[in-house]
C-alpha cells in the first residue's frame, strides 16, 4: 500500500511546508508516504479559470497515469480521491475506519492518490477519473492549507487505527 | 468592535505562530484584532483531564473578565464564541454573514472573544459563559491547528463581507 498526496501547484508558504514537513516524517512510521507536487502553470493571466482547470487536470491525470499522455501501468490499479467540498464528510474517527476498510479491501500493491486540487477545483476529466470524494469542512480553506490540514488528518487517521494515544475523543 | 482570539497553553510549532502571524497582520487592516495566550499549566502530569480543563477554565473566564479573580469591566458586553466540535456549522460565506450580523447588532464597543481550548476542551463553567458555539469541521483538527484555520477563516470572512476576490465560490 502507497499513499500519494498529489498538490496542484507549489507551496507559497514557508510556513505550510515547514508544516506538513512534521506531518510527512511521522506518516513514513507507517506508511508509504510521498507528497508529489503538480507544477504551477506559467502565463496563467491569459487563461480563463475553466482553462487553468483543464491544463492542471491533464497533469493531474498524467500524474495518476490515466492520462492521454500517461503511462497505463498504474491505471485502474490507483485509487483516486479528490479533496473536494462537494465530498463526503466524515468525523476523524469515521475518517480512520473509511481509509482502514480502503487498506483491508485493497490488498497491499494498491496505491492511493489523494488530490488538492488548484485554487479554482478540479476539471471535468479530473472529476470523471476520481473515485471518491471527501471534504474536510463545509467551509472552504485556502488550497494552500487544505494540504496541512489534510496531512494531519491523515497521520491521525493512522495513529486511531494503531490506537495510539495523540487523539482525543 | 474589537475581536480577540484567546489561546489556551502556548503555541508549541513554529509554523503554526508563522501561519498566525500572516492572518494577524491581514486581519488588522480590517478590525482591531488581537491574540491573546492563556499561559500553560504547570505540573498537569499530576492532573486529571477534567482538573486540567478546570483549571484553563478559571484562567479563560478571568481573561474574558468574568471569572471570580477578574474584573466585572468588561462582563455581559463580550460576546464569548467557543470553537467547539459540537457548534454551529457554517460554510465560509454563510460564516461571514454570521459574524457580520453580530457586528451590525452588536456596535461598535462590543468585543467578541473567540476561544480555543486545551488539548481536552472546555470546562463547563466556561461552557455556561460562552453566548455560542462553532465548529470548523467535524473532524477533529489539533487544538494547536485550529488557531491556524480559525485565523484563515476570520479573515476570509472579512474578504467576504468586503466583497473582496480572496474567496472563490
Amino acid at each position: 500500500m502507497k499513499i500519494t498526496l498529489l498538490c496542484t501547484g507549489k507551496t507559497d508558504f514557508s510556513y505550510i511546508s515547514s508544516g506538513m514537513q512534521i506531518y510527512e516524517e511521522r506518516l513514513r512510521h507507517y506508511v508509504k508516504f510521498s507528497v508529489v507536487y503538480i507544477p504551477a502553470l506559467k502565463n496563467v493571466s491569459s487563461l480563463t479559470e475553466e482553462q487553468i482547470k483543464e491544463k492542471e487536470g491533464l497533469l493531474i491525470l498524467k500524474e495518476i497515469g490515466t492520462g492521454k499522455n500517461g503511462a497505463a501501468k498504474r491505471a485502474g490499479n490507483a485509487w483516486v480521491v479528490l479533496l473536494d467540498e462537494r465530498g463526503m464528510s466524515f468525523d476523524s474517527v469515521g475518517w480512520a475506519r473509511h481509509l482502514e476498510q480502503k487498506f483491508l479491501s485493497g490488498g497491499t500493491d494498491k496505491e492511493i492518490f489523494f488530490v488538492v486540487g488548484g485554487a479554482y477545483g478540479f476539471s471535468e476529466d479530473v472529476y470523471a477519473r476520481a473515485n471518491e470524494k471527501i471534504s474536510l469542512s463545509q467551509m472552504t480553506f485556502s488550497h494552500q492549507m487544505v494540504r496541512l490540514i489534510f496531512i494531519e488528518q491523515l497521520y491521525r487517521a493512522f495513529t486511531i487505527m494503531k490506537g495510539e494515544p495523540y487523539h482525543h475523543q
